[in-house]
Parts: C-alpha cells; structure tokens; sequence
C-alpha cells in the first residue's frame, strides 16, 4: 500500500506567512551568538505579489565549467561509433537567470544524492522552486549538476572495458540507485516505509513525481577529490560574491571548496550535511564567510542523521572559537515543525526559503 | 593541432537580418508546392528590441512525464544502500517557459544522440539558445531530456547484476560515448577531424564547451519503442496544440509519436533527421499536421547524410501525394551557407530560428 492521503495540512504556516512579514525568531545558536554575538535573526518573507507576478530576467543561459579531456580505447561496442576517441568528463552543468535589478551577491545551488539539480526546481506537487524563488527575491541564481550526474557526463569507459573483456567484472564502477524505500527514510518521511511522520510536510501524495527526479549515483566511480568541487571553486572565483548553498551528501562541498580557496564565496548554507568538516580539523578557511547549517525535523529520531547533527554542533562551536560567524538552526527549535530532508520540496519550503533568503541578506549582504 | 581560430566570420548573414526584417525565400519543394500548392514562406526576423529586451516569463518550471515502477535486486553494490527495492525509470524530464503574452500553439525541443536538453539552451560561444529564441517569439516552450539521458534517470541495475555475478560482461548495456573525433564528423564541422568544411558556421573557436555537452548514450539500452515516444505522446496531449522539433537521432520521434496518436501535434518540424519514416509505410498520421524536414549544407559531400537527405525527400514527397502539408528545405538551396548538423549552435542560429518561427506562424498557427 501506497501512503498518500494521509498528510494532515498545516494552513497554520501559510497564515502566518501572509499575515506576519517580519518575525523575530530566537535562533537555536545560543552557543554559537556567546562566542561571536550574532544578532537575532528576522525572517522577511517575500510577499504574494512578489512571489506571483510575472517574472522579468535580465539574462538566462547555461554552461559547463570544468572537465577534462580523456583518450579512451573503449567509448564503445558498436561498429557506428569507433571505440577509439577522446571524450570529456568531469564537468559540471551549471544553468542561471538573473533578475532585473538583481543583488550584487548570487546564490549557487548544489543538489545531493542521487538527484540532479532538479531538486530545486518545481516541487513534486508543482509549487514554485527554490530555483525561481531566489531570483524573484533578487538573486542571480545558478543550478549545478554535480559532476557524473544530470547533464554533467559520466565516464562510461570502464563499464565498456569490462564489456569488452579488457577488465573484470568486479573492476566495473560503483553505481547505486536508492529505491523508493531507502529513500523513504533517508528523507525522513517516516521512521519506515511507508510510514509517515506525524506531521511531516513532504508532499507524499505527489511521491511519484519525486521518484521521477532520483538517478544513479556515480559519486564512488569519480575521481578525489570530486571534480565538482575544483567547479565550484572556479565558478565562484567567476561570480566574485556568491552563496553556495549545499544538500545533503554535497553539504561538505562548499566547505572543502573553501578549503581550496575562499576567493568568491562570500557565505555558505549547508542544508543538513552529510558530514559537516571534521571540528579537529583546520577551520581557518570557515571563518572567512558567514556560514549556516541548517537541519529540519525528526533528527533525533533518526539514527542516520542524529550523529551528524551532533559533530555539526562541534564543528560551529570550534568555527566559532577560531574568530568565525557559524549559525546551526534546527528548525522545530524555533517552531517551525514537520520538515522532511527534502524542505527545499516541502509544503512550506516558502517559509525556509524567506528565512534563508532574510539570512543571507542580514549576514552576508551586510557583511560587506 | 585544434582547430578553432581559422573560422571566417560571417558578417552579411547579420546585416542581412538586421536590415531585412522580410525576405521572400523560395523555398526547395518544388516537387511538394506541385502537389499541394503550398505558398512560399516569407522569413520574419525578430527584431533587435525583441531579442535582447529583458524578458517577461509568465510561468515557468520543470517535471517529468511518464516512467514505470521496476522491482530490482541489483540496486547497489554498497552497503549503506539496499540492493533491493523500487526505483523510477524511463521517465521524460521537462523544463518549460511560458512569455507573457503567449501565442496559443506551443514547442516541444527534442535533443539528439549523445546530447541532452543543453543542445538548444546557450551555445558554446555564449550566444542565446532556441529555447529562449522561441520564448521571446511568443512560445510557450518546452525543452525535453530523451529517457535515459541527462536528468532522465538511466536503468544502471542491468550493470549491478554483471558486477553482482549475476549476469554476464556480455549482458552489459550497450553503451557508446561520441568522441570529439567521430563528432566532428558526424556533425559535419569538416569531412575529417581537424579539418573544417569551407564556410562552415559552427563556433569551432568554443568547441570546447560542445565537448562538454556531450553523454554516453544509453539508447540501445532502452526499451522498444523508445520510452521517449509514448512519453512525447502524453506531452502532446496535456500541452493540446503543439510542435514537435526534433534533431538527429530523435528526428523520427515526432513521426513516431504521430503513428502513435495524432492528438495535440499541431505541427512537426524534424532538424536533420537520422531517418526518415518510409516512404513506403502508413503514411496517413503524417498528412494531419504541417511537417518541415530541414536540412543545413554540405551534405552531399557526407556518406552518413546524403542517403538520408535522398530517403527524407521521397517521404516527403509521398507524405504529399496522400494529401499532406510537408516540406524538405535545404538551407544552400535558399542561399543560407555553411550549417552544419549542430544548426541551432552555429553563427546563423537565429536565423535559421527565425525561418522556423516563421514557418511555424505561416504553417501552423493559420492553419487552425
């Protein structure tokens, strides 16, 4: 049996959003605002009009940037195509629109497992993404496929090598597809599939159209470190201020980008990491830039994710006491409640999208 | 040695637009205009204004269309992801835009082989793609990734199961990847690489970022009837009256999707098609809408195209003779020069949009 019709509404959420513009919100960094003394945090929504009237772009396109060339005696088994050429892999994918009077500081939005950058177009039951809605709010936004997934090529040469007798079957690439049910409780929808969370906001009667957007992942066949992450760092060095705002297992991206070189990146949001840098570890590079990590709901019951927000919490302390400007939010901390791993999809992924948008403009616009 | 400073530019071709909003063009369907009297299309450029202002989007986003459930047991070879369960595959991937003020007929871009989406969006030298041209022309415009390809997720369990033992390294998919080399031959850049055909229009200076554009193909992997067609077909309907534009490999899909079921195709325009339906087949679904067959230059000095051009032309032909609308234009036959198979990159691309929006106009939209 499917779940799907059981979601309990929230229209709470949505009448505070059009009702209240301006809240205070005491953020749950009490640790973090000791050390550094960031002030309150006040979430400005966008409102109805902003968020519904025709949407006029300056400039829209796309690129690639990064890869490499490769020779390869194995692009293929079939006699229309030579086995033999040079290809280039390791890319990355990368679509944009600036608005009309934009802001001077872009956003960079960099998707996790097992998805492509559709993650944060239009949500699974066809509301606005997070794609359209930072440039309505003023930002030149740029969607990337992380390398070896979406649009970005994958190398496909070993799978052929084994094919084609010159390697084994066991050399063949890493590649997983997470199925419905893993997912189910990655994205904390529910503590199994398919049960739900109390409350939970994911919009679970259009999960197939989530299902739609899910790939295989090639993450463990690519080279270390990550080809997008070298992207990110030339990508950013291209827009000279800009946000990369991470998902997920490419939630330590921004940070290792940071690591490389910080010129561009003039602040990080980290959407519930994976991993969030080790707090042993050199954080020099993290004080640099405003940084968010940010976490939904039902963590603590989770055993995937419980740990990883725990050695979150260690590593903004120790940002912190190293001189940075570190926020962790959990969001049930400061009220808002039933959000999924997927928020950018859930029902109010508006509501995170003002409070992220208000962040960036109170601590990275400011920070000039 | 890399090509890519030797190209001669092409400055009359713009003049030409930017003086000429209107040219009588004969067109190359002699033998169609005796059969059907279709009058000459007269080519209405889009003026400069309409070209670079900034643009008003009405709605925009993206989903998927189509895909079907698949139980496997071969999902992964890691063990932090179950190998077991249910993935999503052969779905369509979509992103549409639709301009204030839209014209009621909308297009649907069909990449071709070892390409995505990102064939019609920015060109390699940064110039902007059909998918906006059309937009700006007053299109609601849909730009598709085939099944399998870029953000339409591939079936990777068939690799698992050989990795797994399962199957054999016979049983792999067949996979191919393109290489820069066969590319350049096959999209008619020069009759070997390095070497460029003269005149030719394609931006080799940034061939570089065609490179990166390219995938591994997983089309002889797929299901028959391509997934893409069924799904092309559902399109069709929801979007109610609409072109199909297709290239290369993907060219026969609009056909087939028309074998299929007529309803929604409002007209069909097939860019250098890999083939042509035959002549010789059930040629009744291609008479109920208007259908343009384009060709770019050289190509008869291209083994792959010329018997392709020769096949396309006796289709067309028969298309007529049961009472259809359809055209075969041949850029050199109407004085435009140097295209390639990559039409919508090269110098002239708005041009040839501007032949093809107008042909729409002319064809379909008063056709009603």
């Amino acid at each position: 049996m499917r779940p799907g019709t059981t979601h309990p509404s929230r229209p709470m959420h949505r009448a505070v959003r059009a009702s209240a513009a301006v809240a205070l919100l005491a953020l749950g960094v009490a640790t973090a605002q000791a050390q550094t003394a960031i002030p309150a945090l006040k979430a400005v929504a966008l409102d109805q009009q902003a968020l519904t009237a025709p949407l006029t772009i300056a400039k829209q396109g796309s690129f690639f940037v990064g890869g490499r060339d490769l020779q390869s005696d194995t692009l293929s088994t079939l006699p229309a195509y030579a086995k033999t050429g040079t290809i280039t892999v390791d890319q990355m994918y990368t679509r944009y629109q600036i608005p009309a009077s934009a802001k001077d500081v872009s956003l960079v939005l960099i998707h996790g497992c097992c998805l492509t950058g559709k993650t944060w177009e239009s949500t699974p039951d066809g509301r606005m993404g997070w794609d359209e809605y930072f440039v309505r709010r003023g930002y030149p936004t740029y969607v990337i496929d992380q390398s070896g997934r979406g649009r970005s090529a994958v190398n496909a040469t070993a799978m052929n090598a084994t094919k084609l007798g010159q390697a084994t079957a066991e050399q063949l690439p890493v590649v997983f597809a997470a199925s419905h049910e893993s997912a189910w409780v990655i994205f904390r929808f529910g503590p199994q599939y398919p049960k739900l969370f109390e409350g939970q906001q994911f919009p679970v009667a259009s999960q197939k159209a989530l299902w739609q957007q899910m790939v295989p992942d090639w993450l463990n066949a690519m080279p270390t470190p990550n080809p997008t992450v070298p992207a990110l760092s030339q990508l950013s060095k291209q827009l000279k201020k800009t946000v990369l705002m991470s998902h997920s297992q490419s939630g330590i991206y921004p940070f290792q980008t940071a690591s490389l070189d910080t010129t561009g990146i003039a602040g990080i949001v980290s959407i519930e990491p994976g991993a969030c840098p080790a707090a042993t570890g050199n954080l020099t590079p993290y004080t640099k830039m405003p940084v968010m990590v940010l976490f939904g709901d039902y963590v603590e019951l989770a055993p995937r994710w419980a740990p990883r927000l725990v050695a979150c919490r260690e590593f903004v302390k120790k940002v912190n006491e190293a001189g940075g400007r570190a926020e962790l939010l959990v969001l049930p901390e400061i009220g808002i409640r039933g959000n999924t791993h997927m928020l950018m999809q859930d029902l109010n992924s508006i509501q995170i999208a003002d409070l992220l948008g208000s962040w960036i403009e109170q601590r990275v616009l400011t920070a000039k």
